[in-house]
């Protein structure tokens, strides 16, 4: 059995636990956080939940630790610190500093194996993008998101003055698929690509035409996008839109000599947090693997065999899925 | 420069020949045939033509070879004698062989490194079924082909007297596809995956009635699914079912606690051996790189990372695309 501890007990960190008691060959031993303890329940293991303070005494009892923080915050730190003492995996996702990252967790390795920014994008996205372009090395490659909570855009809402609650979905347009389909390769903007739809609850007496206008021309965000708000009330928010569902496609249109070819790869997620975990843990068998090979340092999902990720026996794999 | 060598010059290797063209780290060498190389003209490059007997001198010439014989009778033999002199990469799909192919490779090689089965069924397709179960270990995976031409169904009515061409296609049913998205992981029979679809030129005076009974009722071809019987003459044959279009889906859908996730992989190809020469292609990269390291040994694309098929460097991998 594989020992795992969870660090981090937020949405991703419950996907995890799932995740974890799904696995035969796996036990949870302890979630760590570093709130009070006594305030957590697990949702459905009986395994401790210990400050984070305590997990440097337990590296001879957890052999592989899954690191549920938010890029944003948490992980800078927590990456490198536990990477030096236990195997981990995490789920860093903010692209641009993915090499800086990379690099820290690297020098931190300490005999340990560190398997950064699994999940699904980063992750197995970034998996078949890569894959596509070495398959099919003349073409296009569009990634579209959706449909799908963005938690940063509804955070972006909801720190606007007179917002109440919100809730953003990042949706696909099916004419940029279609066209993506049809082997044009057509070059997209952003606005083609994707809608933004908000459903937002004001607070009493806000101005609804001054926080619209607000979301629509905010940058980065959504002046970029066709943005479609809609004002609802917060029970109707609460009952509607309180799932966490997303996905997304990876589509690859290539050319052989002046032969199409076309690769796609989707995922249709009820919930994208439960998913992200259950990435998170096969790749935590994969860490704890590698680690048992002498393989050390940072890795990510392009050095990484599927093989390693797999509950399954090399020799039944090769028998049954080959 | 990666130096190619490729045995055997049928469609396959003529996709092959496409795709070494098309990489920028790779060269061809020369091409390998059975054949009188007098009579064979390579399609777009200038490498020479030589009998498979001087492959043999030429190990110091030849970083890899891609072996483009068929499963059923050349690659049991040549698969061992390659890989015991070179790097190889190969496409064996006799499923229910593979590991005892896998053996014979494994024992052969010599300080070589011989990835076997690749393609996309086995292959991509593999790989996806098995990340697939890795991520969501209670689900179901079903894998579906076509629309495409089958050669061994095509060549297995060609055999039936009175039949002068055909040409078969295998075509997934849609609505079984629908069934296994909606998240009920149906029990598919045979009969409800596919259809297959068959062009039968029959000779002059032939009976057709009777080869379209032989046809419905050969076992383990056609006797399982519903097959549809067209004759048309030589000429429309020829002028619609030349080409080799192919395709297929993997898909799982499976649940994290009680939530569905769904999964899906699928490829369009104008070009069936094109894109099979493209997938070798980019693992004859896999093998010269995982030989330049000493891991030898026959490999699968379970055991392959995904960093050593790409030409991309995995500094700028990272960076780009994960």
């Amino acid at each position: 059995m594989i020992r795992v501890g969870i660090v981090g007990y937020g949405n991703i960190g419950r996907g995890v636990e799932k995740a974890v008691l799904a696995a035969e060959d796996m036990e949870l031993c302890a979630v760590f956080s570093r709130r009070d303890p006594e305030g957590i329940k697990l949702a459905l293991s009986t395994a401790p939940v210990l400050h984070v303070d305590e997990a440097p005494r337990m590296t001879d009892e957890i052999d592989v630790m899954i690191l549920c923080g938010g890029s944003a915050t948490d992980l800078a730190e927590q990456g490198p610190y536990f990477a030096s003492l236990f195997n981990t995996v995490c789920s860093y996702d903010t692209h641009a500093k993915i090499p800086e990252y990379l690099a820290a967790v690297d020098a931190a390795t300490n005999d340990t194996t560190a398997v950064i920014s699994t999940g699904w994008d980063p992750g197995l996205f970034s998996m078949m993008r890569a894959l596509f372009e070495a398959v099919l090395p003349n073409g296009g490659t569009y990634t579209f998101w959706g449909k799908g909570v963005s938690q940063g855009h509804s955070d972006a809402i909801r720190r606007i003055e007179g917002v109440e609650h919100a809730i953003q979905y990042t949706v696909p347009l099916g004419d940029a698929i279609n066209m993506v389909r049809s082997g044009v390769m057509p070059q997209l903007t952003t606005r083609q690509k994707h809608l933004r739809e908000c459903f937002v609850v004001a607070e009493a007496g806000a101005d609804k035409a001054a926080i619209e206008e607000t979301i629509k021309t905010m940058p980065n965000y959504f002046a970029e996008y066709n943005t479609v708000v809609h004002f609802i009330e917060m029970d109707e928010l609460l009952a509607k839109h309180s799932a966490m569902p997303h996905g997304g496609m990876v589509l690859r249109s290539g050319v052989t000599g002046d032969t199409l070819q076309g690769m796609e790869f989707s995922l249709t997620l009820d919930s994208n947090p439960e998913f992200t975990g259950s990435v998170m843990t096969a790749y935590a068998r994969a860490a704890f693997r590698m680690a048992n090979e002498n393989l050390f340092g940072a890795k990510t999902v392009f050095d990484v065999p599927l093989a390693y990720i797999s509950p399954t026996e090399r020799a039944e794999l090769i028998k049954e899925l080959l």
